[in-house]
């Protein structure tokens, strides 16, 4: 069973409990060391609950990083925005393989160096852009890529929530506060926190290659300093053309993250709410509602898919494949299939990009290559 | 019972039946003179199945408003696009009220003309952007107005449709082939078919003006050369945002116009394939929706409302219910509420900035204002 | 154009209205006479209104029935239920076609004298049972037929309204009052109002023969005597069995007819409120959304479709589809294709074989056969 | 940390790796003995993946019982059906609290035994009725006990499932061999299977007491001898009614658990295959969707909800709430809220009732008392 060290994730931080218990699902991992929180009185209390030895609970990322280094098999980091860069610089440089939550980190020369590092000590580095561990999602993949829907033409991909339609960031609402601050949020408010996800999900999921984007960022609550709302434009490296579409403003949506691609031969359709359906439109055919569970399903969607058809799996199981597959990478050096600090640095770049263009009134920017 | 002339309409015209049906529903007018196709014998054979006199079958448009010029109280013109401008000016001419299908005119100084023509004799000019006409989408709009969702911040709407998602202009398709020539559509094929509506019912129902556009027409489907799909970024006088989407080649799509708005207090969704519901999320509080037929109706809403809930209405009666206030302005001067030739002017100019926008790589245009 | 008389549907008589739209919808039949209400001065004013001659609006529908016989093509038979009897057999005996409104009569030695004497004057009888005119249905019984789900095993079809949960007949309600009168309802309230449509619809989509059932009829809201809720166990010829469910008491639910059928290859599931789509779920194959006006529809379903998919039809086309076929075989003795007095005399018989087993605890009553 | 051990749930046993990854999710339990098989071999290769000591595997449930009695704080018995009795028995003597998989025991006697040992030995005994954990099902049980839809009239419960439309007993598949066996399967085969959840659901739910039931259990697929599908009729103390109706044979229906309540001032429907969302439509008021994650929980449905709104959860995550109710009891003598021995035991009775019932050509029987 692999070791692993928890940096963040302390008491009142939602996604770290996401982490552990991902990880305790799959059971090939258990949790050794952390520091939970930059108080480390609170980091002991954590650990002690989660029955850590004490000694192995730290004040500073850096402290563990150089203390546990040869004691764990990995580090996973799901600090705040800000303090992604350097503890998943220290733990690199200790050597420590590392899963960094999204978005990655602040700048693309941050994202590029931990990259560099990560290859030059041959450590593995993964980003948990967690919808890519929804079976259905692989299911859609794996049909794009055999072509069931042959060249694809658009895709649109949107993800509205609505939980800050109001000045949560106003009231000391501690989520908001952080992600809404523009040192601590690195820029953007939405677009990082939602508009990631859009960004790594459509190329994942249909191959196609960013060339060129236009971004309108909007922040549409009064008061509010950076994005909560944002249309971009885009095209690829085929000639195919897309619009993404991310907010978090959109009063009364909830998650809704979803991703259509319409083809010359069909179209497909995933709604992140209802995760164990894909609509699939064949060209002058009935649409199809394929079905997690059942034997319509791709060889790397059934790996993904663990109870029966009808019995929903969610968002925990899908943060649990993502693991799986690394923790895979991890134990036997299968080739990895997660996403990794690559498709985080590609994220900040889109960042970057979508930035620049809105600040340019909705420049068209090129992106892709180096 | 008032009484109408059709121009257009002919044998394989489908939407020329669909406006009979609509006033044959209604029971406030009947037709007595057409002037249904190019070819004269084809007219007189319609003519015929329709219980028209003989004599009342026209082998020109303007032949028709020449001659029924005191003896019809309206003209309905339903020819293909190019042709609307020539037909209604010939019926307005001869002081024949008109109402014209969408979209209006090639050129937004036709549709001023036609305006101005209107204004002049005193006539009555409408268009007929059908889904203003169904019960949800004035609930919504009276919804609106009274603050259900607070102020407007945000609009998405989209028109999927997948039916052009072949090359079906190359088939010998009649609508394809007309719709998809560059000299009958007026240098549009999607934007003017389908995101005409938006166009009409983002204002329609929110009060919002739009005043900036940046757009960017795609030609998805090889060797097409109008756009069959288009992406169009909106701001609007409140300083509200907005996103349209709309597409033919949207494979798997079938009729999709769906409208979203969000405000600081709420939100709405209505989605066409679905008439008799809207949902409504107050901000913080469970999703609601709302049935036509129930109680819960507004006003308007309710008197466009004809069938106990949960016995669908659709398309047809939303047609109807436009018709029924066109014959009842003209039968008792009852104050407008359907689309104008001004709407159709509106959008004439929406169309042209979209083109314009388009053609400079999506730059942002001015709109509004005369 | 055929001529047609209306008996009842005066005003407030909603279904009167939906009758006469429907016939206007086909332009097959023009309104020529009626006898609106018992009160002839209501009658006079409604006649004026639908611009009949003055003479050819009655006092009663005998004299209708005597004066009019020979200058119209059928009545309509619009009353309040326990009026259908005596007002078609005065049709038919003066040798008018008759549409009745259903529940058909209140006993079965009624209807049988309407059936025999429609077949010695070889008069058409047809009963509207709405339901049957949708597409969709058409689509599933022609789907059935053809062997898409195999052989049927089971059947489910369930019909919950929630108008009634309150005891509207206490409170004035018109429509409440005379349904849930004991004299005037025939015995049931919703098993005569919602339930006859399950019964009908049930061997009309799937071609079973039903020879057995067992019912419990409910009175669910405090104080009423009739029925407002039932369960009813069926057994068919071939053996398949099934269950039906209807209700007038299941608050919250609107017009929920829904009709699902499992056979050995494939089930079907369609739903009233969302008419235009049938769900097919071949055996061991993903789900397939059949949606109106595609090219997916069989011939039947097809005759029966009018507007492009996604442009809603609804409950007022289904109801034109009926009088069309109705309307077809008058004018040119095509077979009929639509409910017949013998269908109506079926559900009659079917009400009285539900009461006597829920009189007697639910026993197993036998049915079928003459 | 509480230790378990469990009886069943060897390789291809789909189930005990639920109850496993559940309770490995909660992180209050681990694994500490296991007989897993009755193959010892494949009992020790699992319990080596598992990590266990290889002497805490046993050959037997008697062994394990004798011996870990002391040393664990539950066992777990996902064993086939017919061994539930013994194994369960077993480890009540030696003193182990239990949770077993359902359907209980074969017969009531068996079962009465049980819950009378577990009541001597002051053992807790539970039974896995997995439904019973989703947040939604908490909300609506909390939504009705105050009052919410007022007095419940009448409930609907369906589970319908498709995979044992064909004959699969006939083809070697192993879950649908021994529970179509009469001999292994306890006289029913869907009834225990699927049948079990809607009699434990409903109580659970509305608090109604079923006092009366007539059953119709029906063999669909051609040569099976037991049960694949059945409707039961059913009353309750209040005077409330119902009607249940469960298949394995409804061809291409999934996991199709619904329940709906209706009251007489409003109704609630819940739907398994949609677990995160309430649909509720209070009397005369727009229908409402709670959902799962929102503030618009009530306390227990919260304390079951554990990830954000739009964030689905899932079938495995009801399991282990289950489960987490069960150990608090276990560590902190927290009252009971999970489904008990006397549940189970209710659960056979009500199973010999339909199976007398049935018998008796859908005679009324009597349940209810001791």
């Amino acid at each position: 069973m692999l070791r692993y060290a928890m940096i963040g994730g302390g008491p009142g931080a939602f996604v770290g409990g996401v982490h552990r218990r991902a990880l305790a699902l799959n059971g090939q991992a258990r949790l050794v060391a952390g520091c939970f929180s930059r108080d480390l009185e609170k980091s002991r209390v954590l650990g002690a609950e989660l029955g850590l030895d004490g000694d192995r609970v730290y004040a500073t990322p850096e402290e563990l990083a150089r203390l546990e280094a040869g004691d764990i098999d990995f580090a996973v980091v799901v600090t705040s925005n800000e303090a992604h860069y350097p503890n998943v610089k220290a733990c690199l440089q200790s050597g420590i393989n590392v899963m960094c939550d999204k978005p990655f980190t602040h700048t693309s020369a941050q994202a590029r160096e931990l990259v560099e590092l990560a290859r030059e000590r041959r450590l593995v580095l993964a980003v948990t852009y967690t919808y890519a561990g929804y079976p259905m999602v692989r299911q859609m993949r794996e049909m794009i890529a055999r072509g069931d829907v042959g060249e694809v033409r658009f895709v649109n991909c949107e993800y509205p929530q609505g939980w800050l339609a109001e000045p949560l960031e106003t009231t000391g609402h501690v989520q908001a506060s952080w992600r809404a601050d523009p040192e601590r949020g690195g820029g953007t408010l939405s677009l990082g926190d939602v508009g990631s996800h859009i960004e790594y999900l459509v190329p994942h999921v249909t191959g196609l290659e960013l060339t060129r984007l236009a971004a309108r960022l909007d922040s549409l609550v009064e008061g509010r300093v950076l994005d909560d709302n944002g249309v971009i434009l885009t095209e690829y490296d085929t000639g195919a053309r897309g619009m993404y579409w991310y907010s978090q403003a959109a009063t009364g949506a909830v998650n809704g993250l979803k991703l259509r691609v319409f083809g010359d031969r069909g179209g497909l359709e995933w709604f992140q709410e209802d995760p164990d359906h894909l609509r699939y439109t064949p060209l002058n055919e009935p649409a199809r509602i394929i079905t997690r569970g059942t034997p319509d399903l791709l060889p790397g969607a059934m790996d993904y898919s663990h109870t029966p058809a009808g019995h929903p799996e969610g968002w925990l199981l899908a943060f649990a494949n993502l693991y799986r597959s690394f923790c895979d990478t991890l134990a036997t050096g299968a080739a990895p299939d997660f996403p990794t600090g690559e498709d985080g640095l590609r994220g900040v770049r889109f960042m970057e990009a979508c930035l620049e263009s809105s600040r340019g009134d909705t420049a068209w920017i090129e992106v892709g290559g180096e």
